[in-house]
């Protein structure tokens, strides 16, 4: 059994959906009920969302990863997010959306509804839900293609998400112990680096093994340890080419008194809408 | 007239008020309304939240700053937050706060309310004033002291927050052109750093131009550019001791091709709790 962040139709769900085709997959309210269940081992894997290109990373994924114990990324998948505007309301008192699609579409709301009121919904599948089953109000939702087909909600504007490069980036979590066979080249590895203390120098020096052995960083963040202010882990993403110089870079880093904790490797699959 | 992030009571509102006690201050709803009109010279001065040891930059304010113009950082405050339970409820249907002060209290709720429902508020005072005002409803807040003692409610659990190291930044921001007389010496810079190439080495690069100086990071954070995925500028925030040698690396990183918006130098005031 495959868990996702629901609800259906989410865009989770069309990461998943476009993994697996045919197998059987199960929501999860949230993200650390859909990671615990794997911890857990009721399910074989997650998938999560991890990152977007206008909203930054997803913290409660990083957060729970960062503190997990035995889990693993096997494969990424890049999913394109198209965000649609829906119902059949024509003059709208008020327009429902989680609040990242809400964001994501700012710019079209506010030349085209700058003043309806913006409504936050736990997820956009919701704000469908909400517009399909409450006919008599005058509402739209900001959703997915597969939200509108799922509630027979016509689509009075398409792709209104402010940037055609926004994309979100979802991980397939599995346990170390029964990771599935891949049998796809490695294509990145992502590691949660604690420094020996947190100064200026660590990090340039842990930097400096990476920059002499070519290897490339494709993203670099902080995130708060959450003892006090000033005190950070790393979420570092390396690109994996030759393993032997990965190996020897990550050996130099515990070397230099730091603490990492990698996840992967992992495949990357680029999908598209599944509409 | 100085802005702060409202509403009354607020923990901005306490920020604000421990540096400015006597001057006549203005609440705004959000972070954006508060520094656009500090840009179009409707206030003189704003104070925003920036980053909370829990839980982390605060973005709406990073990504508005990165993209300013002509504004400053003259003071951060750092404010100890501590998260108060009140109302009169003894078997509460409900308790209800802001997202992050109900993250803040996770460890105390799921101890001692485990099956109560929580409720996201737009701030903790809202979530006061709703418990004040509708006292036939079974329900809870979790808020400043200082909204306890505006609305009459009492405290039935002190200081519930999971952590004691639980800080907030503020900055007060101005515009740099009417920056006031800052006569304290400056103690911290903080750099808006877009990358030449989003790379490795030019990050390494930068990092070594503090390190081999012995400047001291005490953060470095990536945020999305909102372009495409794995685009990011840095926010960089450096120890200023002596000034030469901070002019001088700055030199330097706007040669590697880097940009740089410097924020500051601003001196630090250590804040505490009003009542």
């Amino acid at each position: 059994m495959i868990g996702y962040l629901g609800p259906k139709s989410s865009f989770t769900y069309q990461a998943t959906t476009s993994l697996f085709p045919n197998d059987a997959i199960q929501a999860f309210h949230s993200i650390p009920l859909c990671l615990e269940s794997l911890a857990n081992g009721e399910i074989e894997s997650a998938i999560v969302p991890i990152e977007n290109s206008l909203e930054g990373s997803v913290h409660t994924s990083m957060d729970y990863l960062f503190k997990s114990q035995g889990l693993t990324v096997t494969k990424e998948i890049i999913l394109p997010i198209k965000q649609q505007l829906m119902g059949t309301a024509t003059t709208p008192a008020m327009i429902l959306s989680h609040p990242q699609a809400l964001a994501q579409s700012q710019h079209f709301l506010t030349t085209h509804y700058p003043h309806v009121t913006l409504k936050e919904t736990p997820s956009t599948t919701y704000a469908a839900e909400y517009v399909a089953t409450h006919p008599n109000e005058a509402l739209l939702a900001i959703a997915s293609k597969e939200a509108a087909e799922a509630f027979a909600l016509p689509i009075i504007a398409k792709d209104i998400q402010d940037n055609d490069q926004n994309q979100t980036r979802f991980w397939l979590i599995q346990k170390e112990s029964i990771t599935l066979k891949n049998t796809e080249p490695a294509q990145k590895l992502t590691l949660f680096v604690t420094l020996p203390q947190n100064q200026a120098g660590a990090l340039h020096q842990i930097l400096a093994v990476f920059a002499w052995r070519n290897i490339d960083l494709t993203k670099i963040e902080s995130r708060p340890l959450k003892t006090s202010l000033g005190q950070y882990y790393f979420v570092i993403d390396i690109v994996v080419e030759q393993k032997e110089w990965v190996h020897y870079a990550l050996e130099e880093i515990k070397l230099l008194g730091a603490t990492i904790k990698p996840f992967g490797p992992y495949s990357i699959l680029k999908a598209t809408e599944t509409l």
